[in-house]
């Protein structure tokens, strides 16, 4: 984890509201808060939401329905934008008069960038089965689309909203490293004491020609170069080594 | 869109699968198929499944409930992984021995490069309560986490699938672009004709003093360059403005 941009990423998450335009199903307004959860942002604003509080979505938060109390619920979508400094309409259709269309990521991009300059940025869904209509996308300043499949398009709301908080996250906090979780990675003398074992090990077994062993130690070396061994690898692979060898003076002395 | 390389990144995705291991919610296999089918990968794979077929699997498949006579059922998580060159085991937890822990995007770089060069990679995903066990773990070459906030990490499955499903198509994709379909840019000598025709009905209007029109000139140079005027915006534009000139006239002379 990069620890160090957290305060810097969560802050700008705080600063991205995503707005659900009538909802109709509770189901999703629930999955859409724990969705929001997972991926850090804030702030779901409904706009005259059909069913809200109810038991649906609270049993599709799950374990995120202690969110539930900080959902926004307003009249209409001015209500919704205020404060807003950049909207940005999802939309699967293309539409004849309609602000910028831009690929999600960029949209992210956009929204984080955005966000991080001190703005206010609003995400905005429409209803579940008829979309967005085009006053609604007209009162943003870009429509973005989530690229998928031509053959089969029809995002449930829900998973919509999940990937666009996935994108709106990893647009703010880049990708992950996990690298220091790694146990220490293997030195190059290590791994030269680790082949010096293996070919003088399979020499003694009769594996390796005496004459031209170089071939295939070549090989071992190019595959132990992708495995990137750690240092306790190299440990247990030459305590294999050992009780090989052990076993075979066992054997020649019989 | 890119069409040019859509049979390059659909048969990169169709030498991806998503198996699901265990699953006890035949609503998240119907979702999972719908997250597959929106991102266009082919391949789903149960192990196992608890419930399926399921006329809960088809409520949730929605619109891509064509798709589940496409569903594998396996016995078993060997079966469902006959034939990967490369699996990656979804996990949200750290575990003590793992294969590389990897971000999610890093995960699906390598899963379209591994399918790109022919190889044939599984995704796995564990059962929803309490996620892979190690041993089904180590049956992989990489661990995958996707990102998630530390505060509140819990993805639902389903959703989980539909993340990940959208990573491996914008691996596969690339951002999209939709530049094509912009109407026609205003070019440089329109502009011009604009800002000329937009200075004498300002000052005619005397909205500009005629002695220093410059600073507002220039804002408005600013905003129109920052909205990347369309040829017919910029014709809206100076209809506007005769519009306004003619009804001046039209006072003065009264």
């Amino acid at each position: 984890m990069n620890s160090d941009d957290r305060p810097h990423h969560e802050a700008s998450l705080a600063r991205v509201r995503i707005v659900l335009s009538h909802p109709t199903e509770p189901g999703n307004i629930g999955a859409a808060v724990r969705a929001l959860a997972t991926m850090g942002l804030r702030r779901l604003v409904l706009v005259d939401p059909k069913r809200f509080p109810d038991p649906q979505a609270t049993a599709m938060a799950a374990g995120a329905a202690r969110y539930l109390g900080e959902v926004e619920v307003r009249a209409n979508l001015d209500q919704a934008l205020a404060g807003a400094t950049l909207s940005i309409a999802l939309t699967a259709r293309r539409r004849d008069l309609s602000p910028p269309l831009i690929d999600l990521r960029d949209a992210a991009d956009l929204a984080i960038a955005e966000a991080r300059a001190g703005g206010e940025v609003a995400l905005l869904f429409g209803t579940e089965v008829s979309g967005l209509s085009n006053e609604e996308v007209l009162r943003c300043q870009r429509a973005a689309r989530i690229g998928t499949s031509e053959e089969f398009s029809s995002l449930n709301l829900a998973a919509a909203v999940q990937v666009v908080a996935y994108a709106l996250r990893h647009a703010a906090v880049g990708r992950e490293s996990y690298v220091n979780e790694r146990t220490p990675p293997a030195t190059h003398e290590e791994l030269e004491g680790l082949f010096a074992h293996l070919e003088a090990s399979l020499q003694r077994s009769g594996f390796l020609d005496a004459g031209n062993p170089r071939r295939v130690m070549q090989r071992l070396r190019r595959l132990f170069a992708r495995a990137q061994l750690e240092s306790q690898e190299v440990n247990v692979l030459r305590g294999m080594l050992s009780a090989w060898d052990e076993a075979l003076r066992g054997r020649t002395k019989r």
